[in-house]
């Protein structure tokens, strides 16, 4: 199964498309679209909107995996996130990919065993597990490599759950 | 020229679309877009592109007028209006319209004259100038006509200055 994860934003937004057969997980690519800051808005968003289309179409992904919306911070920086977010959304609704959304905490708990670890060991272990393909920065990209591992996980622990039932 | 205003929300989005014509305002057409709140979010999202997308596609309008993202209140509603004020300026992206955007100081002061006017003023006057035709409920029409009046009323603005600029 060949899981995209987003990790959106309006400047920059991190992908990463992650295969997992049998439960090895392999990066198959990642990399981040970035808007210019002196473009409309509308035409920042359309870009997103473009740059996810031609992915999706030419990688062929099974599902979407994106972290849920949960703020406290800045509320204007909420905002410009959220409507990233809502044209991928969108974008992944009309492509036909299900949409499976996890909590920040959920995340972490997937790749490093703790739900309250610190970012830079998140970052550490998403390396350790899919290797040095995973640019270090800017950190979206290891984010959105977070988020389609949990849905591995997750995706992994169902199949395993059916097939006790199953039994 | 034609213009649609909206009043972007995740579960009830208002529309407009107000016809100006040397100063005399007319309303074409009114209504909103509601979406099931037991429908996932992507296809939530996904039926409020569709139905911005057959819209502009039948009545052609020149420009998108809509309310600068302006918020203290309640951050997750923030980011759910959000979301679907993303899908909608990016619908507009790419369907080559012009956006225009007003923050609600803006659009009180060019409906009612005072950018403090409470709601229910601004609903009245919006009635007064376009008529009844103007529904009282959901407010979210009222509230897309106002900001197309707003619109109406810069763009007629800019073109007096450039006459005057051009004698």
């Amino acid at each position: 199964m060949l899981v995209l994860g987003l990790d959106p934003g309006l400047a920059v937004t991190g992908w990463a498309l992650i295969d997992g057969d049998g439960g090895r997980l392999t990066l198959r690519d990642a990399g981040f679209w970035a808007t210019p800051p002196n473009h409309g808005e509308g035409q920042r968003l359309l870009s997103l909107w473009d740059s996810f289309s031609v992915l999706v179409a030419s990688q062929a992904p099974q599902s979407v995996a994106v972290e849920r919306l949960y703020f406290s911070r800045n509320v204007s920086t909420a905002m410009a996130v959220s409507q990233a977010r809502g044209v991928l959304v969108c974008a992944a609704s009309r492509a036909g990919l299900e949409l499976h959304e996890y909590t920040p905490g959920q995340v972490k708990q997937a790749v490093t065993g703790s739900g309250a670890a610190p970012k830079q060991q998140v970052v550490k272990l998403v390396r350790m597990l899919l290797g040095d393909g995973v640019p270090l920065t800017p950190d979206d990209v290891a984010d959105a490599c977070a988020v389609a591992i949990c849905h591995q996980h997750a995706a992994g622990l169902q199949r395993a759950l059916a097939m006790g039932a199953a039994r």
